[in-house]
């Protein structure tokens, strides 16, 4: 821009900590996030954080909203980047509250890279992904010796928005877990794909909305019926 | 046994929290988490539990080491699972720690099915995986809109225990992240066998020995050279 990024190469010109919020609980904070929540000057959040955590923001910070809503109007990623960079520069506390873990999907490492880019060092403080926070509310192992080997993390939004390029095969394979995140627009897209794939349409599922907070709505059936049970439960909202 | 686990079924007779103790750091442990360590009267710990985690507990609380360590005699999961269940029925205020999160690996599953069957009320506090404590240390996103739109976690040690019933060409998809736990031992293996299954030699890889701690080993390279990494680096321990 006019020196000031030159200059940033050589020392760092404001710091963002990219803090992942838990899964909603805010007793599901880790004690780090907790202190960088409550200390932080602004406060950048996704859609996707609890209440609970919201309220442990210090009544004098500013809160910019930048989250993407399901059909609504949201914030570009590069106008994201944008205001950290800025509000960076100021020499403020800033937090970059995401929901769950900053590097399980919703796009940490692109924010991890635009700020570096500019010269802005990065803190980031992991958080309980929605994966393992779901999983420890329904009382789901996500491995287990004799049953999965492996867990595979996997959106159902890209399956839906572009072309989805998953492995359907290999998801198929019965010896692993799979979480899907957002999937349920496109869960009966996914469940066809996976049983039309080789796995075995009575592979017990769970669908997960809101886990871990009061309004929880876990609904267990199994892959063929996957539709079904997300309408019967009356989910509509972001689940796993 | 002799009608109390007849009894057992309909009211619990006992209370164990099952506690993801995460990757080390104690700053990384879970509000929850950190809270009932510390109101604990016995608690059974992992070997991988952190040092700054084990301070937490209470100076009058009885601690039972079940740890496996390589090599090393180990306490059988089934005596695991029995000294667990005596000790809830005392009444006392029970929690296993395990390290990083109960449900990725290391046998969450098996002692809640255990716990479960024998009439014990479980809770479940996720921790934060040290697969995510390790990326967040390192700065490495899991996911990538770009690269990768999936991530999956698989454990090494089997891949050397047992007959290794991974899906490697699945792994060796460019589009996705592989985090491998405890694959020290067995990186050569692991790294030949995705090579052979198509993945590119050249693929980035990073090892963590003790991510999030004070005396944390990062190693990054390709995975060509996995071996040659680990072993110029002075990595020995359990590593992702």
């Amino acid at each position: 821009m006019d020196g000031v990024s030159a200059a940033s190469k050589k020392s760092p010109i404001g710091h963002v900590a990219l803090v992942g919020a838990g899964p909603g609980d805010p007793d599901l904070l880790t004690i780090r996030a907790a202190r960088l929540i409550g200390q932080a000057e602004v406060v950048f959040v996704d859609r996707l954080v609890g209440a609970g955590v919201m309220e442990l923001i210090s009544p004098a910070a500013e809160i910019v909203p930048v989250g993407k809503s399901k059909g609504e109007h949201s914030v570009p990623q590069e106008e994201i980047h944008r205001r950290m960079i800025d509000a960076a520069k100021t020499g403020k506390r800033i937090v970059r509250l995401k929901g769950g873990d900053p590097f399980i999907f919703g796009r940490g490492g692109e924010e991890l890279e635009a700020l570096r880019a500019a010269g802005i060092e990065v803190e980031i403080v992991p958080g309980i992904s929605s994966a393992l926070g779901c999983a420890a509310s329904a009382q789901i192992p996500l491995t287990h010796r004799d049953m999965a080997q492996a867990v595979t993390f996997v959106t159902g939004h890209a399956a839906l928005g572009q072309e989805p390029d998953l492995d359907w095969h290999a998801l198929a394979r019965s010896n692993q877990t799979v979480v899907v995140f957002m999937g349920v627009g496109t869960a009966d897209t996914i469940a066809a794909r996976l049983i039309a794939a080789g796995r075995d349409p009575s592979t017990p599922i769970a669908v997960v909305e809101n886990g871990t907070r009061a309004n929880e709505i876990a609904a267990f059936g199994s892959l063929g019926e996957a539709a079904d049970l997300i309408s019967s439960a009356g989910i509509n909202g972001p689940a796993l």
